[in-house]
């Protein structure tokens, strides 16, 4: 019996939708052989983490162990799969394989961040092998909403790990690989032992549908329409930029792309060669310059992200063009849980401008990106795992997807970001919890989700924040008065005085009836301090605010 | 011809969903006798609003009119038609008007902010008439999600306006009026001059569904249940409270209710006599000894409110109970948009205990309160106003209503807050525009929206803040360096080196330097600073901090 073990660590993606990082490793334990699968991103939000740019997964552990790294594998383009690769590249320094389209997009991702594009390699896929140490990987083509997303079919010592990353049962995708369940047979024929499998959508009950059943009531609409049309859906979801685009071009409209991202994608599809046949578009100046009912414009922003081409089309003029009453403005996308205020946000700016708003409320123009819970199930039945590890999920996913399993008589375990599980036995073991966690990019510097850099602006926002000031000369004597400066606070409370000065008096009774001793240490003067102005912020108007003391010594 | 007019202006309401207030008024132009319908909150939120309690419309407009306000109208009780009466009640002082159970509740909301409860005087509904000025109002009972829900007849010397407030046509509502389709005809027997009119439903296609439609999937799933129920609704659903309850009590549990609000809507509920019957509940601690089969607790919290009952059972014990495996928890609600992210974090942290979560995703456990858009085409129908003023909805819902009552061939107008409009001639006229906006209370005081203190806040927590501390000696001389304390930003940045370092060299430099004017002048050397912090914050953290400058001057 072999001391090795084979290993699935998930970083992040496992108890939430977002910033996916998921290792495997083979070996020893503690010596094992490692390869990372995706290092994605998620999104901050105010509520949370405020004034944040980007989340990442916490990879301090695999930092740690980075000469054991063999390889990263990126399994397609979108941002919670490859955003945080330029970012945390110089971390593990191993080299990155992707496909040609997704490869283009991660080599954009290196540069951005000053890193050498050509670390990364693309590859052919399946029945193509990558060697990575104790694994071999191949990138098994399946279907979702960008191109060219693959899951990973790894061979280990101890049998044959899918991997399915992102995907849907999509047989007729209009750009990108198909659903085809011959090769994933093929696959499955000289036997699966796990299958690491998107959770998403375990909750959908009905077979999810294919991209080409959008295209007719797509068609409709703008062929109807009057004024100008501008439609927004996700940037990388090329097929459905290629349906939108043909179903303006046949009604006779001039197509317009807008947002970087939208043009980026574009590019990227071209040139790797996933995209063909994409109508011809027009500059911002030319479609300007056309009758109304001659522009389509396809737009960024389907999430009401507030610098994106949606949200400054609903404020006013964009890149010299401008909606009007009579116009026609289609969400082809599904809003995510918890952008609803955004997104309602642009609708009803555009309500004001008389612009007709089409939202999916119907499920009429978007089909989503991965397989529902029937087509789970065929998965889990083509491909006779002999366990399931559910990824890409929030908890409560996991665990239905754990439910669904044991429905098809599979094993599987709940696996959240840090629990390391040993794959070798007949079901999923977990064998050790990880400390993980995430990583804010805030400006130019990653700082910990933990340090207390963004409760601390929290705590500012929620609660206002006093600033206040004394001097004390040589002998520990106050020079002056303390006094006050208020960040986010009302001018006046209660007692209809000025805040300031209210907090000021108090302050300064305490210094006068301060002893030597107290006056002599800066942090008992700190403390007293914060108490009182908390006290009587409280009485004034009802709110305990932050407190930064500044105590200068003359004798310093 | 009398030179009279009839008029309508939204304060809040219009042209969003909450904190809804209504005026009318008849007489000579800017001599009008007012009314004031209804006067509610809305919720702030974290992004727009960090730290504020409660939302109210700014009311500054007919404060400075209150000599010429006849009264206070309620139509319902909840929060978002009377949460704002005790906080606005004094700026206004006139006799207020509700039903019995509307009225308990509006009661206890001048209570709590220490104002007199008789001010609120109970009134019987329909043919009952109140004098008002030129107004004679009646109560006319409509179904709501909270009993005893009221439009307003509102007589005025130039025609009938029916306001409907919030209702839907449910004939069967369990608790409170049902609607009666001959009610509403004997009122509009004698000819509607105007209906003002809920707008919230009015994308809803079909046909909304009675409350009593909800009873067999509730009963079925408790029923069903092996371990403890938990069910959550909106508190003043006393209807679906009721529901629950009966459903928990026939499957042979004991019924305990947890949450303030909960607790307080069922004792109104009693004491003005719109519930009877509802089953017996028990106490927190006799649930607690109870078999968990035995039990079900009804809480609050469908919204995810971080401080109800619902949140804090998701994070563990709470009035001595807490849940575990096996149990079921029944969301029969709908989740407000923009309250998704705090609903999804309570059903993962269940998820994580192996609690089972039932929500409403196919509208099984929950039905809406008002009506959708085939039911406001019958109250047009049935009503035959003259012309309609679509209210309680965002832009979105008000244009569409408006498009609704064309088809019904009705006039009508989108008349957002602050819009007069003169009902007088044969269409809804806007005759003036009042500024209006929101008034925030926060913690003990209210401010207003755009005073700056909630923006100088968001700065904070999207920024950080950079204190900056420089003492001057009588001669203008700087003494000692300037110092610099973070909040809210990391520590360091490009350079390894200590950002406060860095910032404190950067400034000392600049004061070096400085000319005998500029170390006179505070605003130069405050200006001059907080430039340089931000440039060099900048430069090594990749963000522009805001500032707070503090000059101390030993001469001052």
């Amino acid at each position: 019996m072999s001391k090795n073990r084979l290993i699935y660590l998930p970083l992040g993606g496992a108890g939430e939708i977002g910033m996916n990082a998921y290792v495997y490793g083979y070996g020893a334990p503690g010596k094992e052989r490692l390869i990372l699968v995706d290092l994605g991103v998620t999104f901050p939000n105010m509520d949370t983490s405020p004034g944040v740019d980007l989340i990442f997964a916490d990879i301090a552990w695999l930092e740690e162990r980075r000469d054991r790294l063999e390889a990263i594998f990126i399994t397609h383009a979108h941002e919670d799969h490859v955003g945080a690769l330029g970012h945390l590249w110089p971390r593990l320094k191993a080299p990155v394989y992707a496909r040609p389209f997704t490869g283009t997009i991660a080599r954009l991702k290196m540069e951005d961040q000053g890193q050498d594009p050509e670390t990364v390699r693309f590859v052919e896929p399946w029945p193509n092998r990558i060697a990575a140490g104790p694994f071999q990987v191949s990138y098994l083509p399946v279907s979702h909403s960008i191109p060219e997303s693959s899951g990973l079919v790894i061979d280990t010592p101890v049998g044959r790990i899918v991997h399915t990353g992102d995907f849907k049962l999509d047989r007729t995708p209009i750009v990108g690989d198909p659903f085809d369940p011959d090769l994933w047979a093929e696959v499955a024929a000289d036997g699966v032992k796990v299958l690491t499998c998107d959770s998403t959508n375990v909750f959908s009950p009905n077979p999810g549908r294919s991209e080409t059943t959008v295209g007719p009531a797509i068609r409709q609409l703008v062929e109807r329409a009057e004024g100008m049309v501008v439609a927004t859906t996700f940037a990388s979801n090329i097929a459905r930029l290629k349906t939108l685009a043909e179903a303006g071009r046949d009604a006779g409209r001039s197509i317009c792309l807008l947002g970087r991202a939208m043009r980026r994608m574009i590019e990227a599809g071209v040139e790797s060669g996933v995209l063909t046949d994409f109508p011809k578009v027009v500059s911002p100046e030319e479609a300007a310059d056309l009758p109304r009912d001659k522009v389509m414009l396809i737009v960024t922003g389907s999430q009401g992200e507030r610098r994106a081409a949606s949200a400054q089309l609903s404020r006013g003029k964009y890149m010299g063009l401008s909606l009007a009453a009579g116009d026609l403005f289609l969400f082809s996308s599904k809003t995510i849980p918890g952008n609803e205020r955004d997104v309602i946000r642009i609708v009803n700016a555009l309500s004001e401008m008389g612009v007709d708003v089409v939202s999916d409320d119907a499920d009429l123009y978007h089909v989503s990106g991965h397989a529902n819970r029937p087509d789970l199930s065929r998965i889990h039945t083509l491909m006779k795992p002999e366990m399931v590890v559910p990824m890409h999920g929030e908890h409560r996913h996991l665990r239905e997807h754990v439910k669904l399993a044991a429905e098809n008589g599979l094993p599987a375990v709940v696996a959240v970001n840090g629990t390391m599980l040993d794959l070798g036995g007949d079901r999923p073991q977990p064998v050790e919890f990880i400390e993980t966690g995430r990583t804010y990019l805030d400006g130019a510097v990653q700082i910990g989700a933990m340090d207390g850099i963004v409760r601390d602006r929290i705590r500012m926002a929620l609660n206002g924040l006093v600033v206040v000031t004394v001097i004390l000369d040589e002998e520990d004597e106050p020079l002056g008065e303390p006094w006050v400066d208020l960040t986010g606070l009302p001018e006046t409370g209660r007692s209809r005085a000025a805040l300031s000065e209210v907090l000021e008096e108090d302050l300064d009774q305490f210094l006068r009836r301060a002893d030597d001793k107290t006056l002599a240490d800066d942090d008992k003067i700190e403390e007293a301090m914060r108490r009182i102005v908390r006290q009587s912020a409280q009485t004034e108007i009802g709110k305990k605010p932050e407190v930064v003391v500044v105590i200068s010594r003359l004798s310093a």
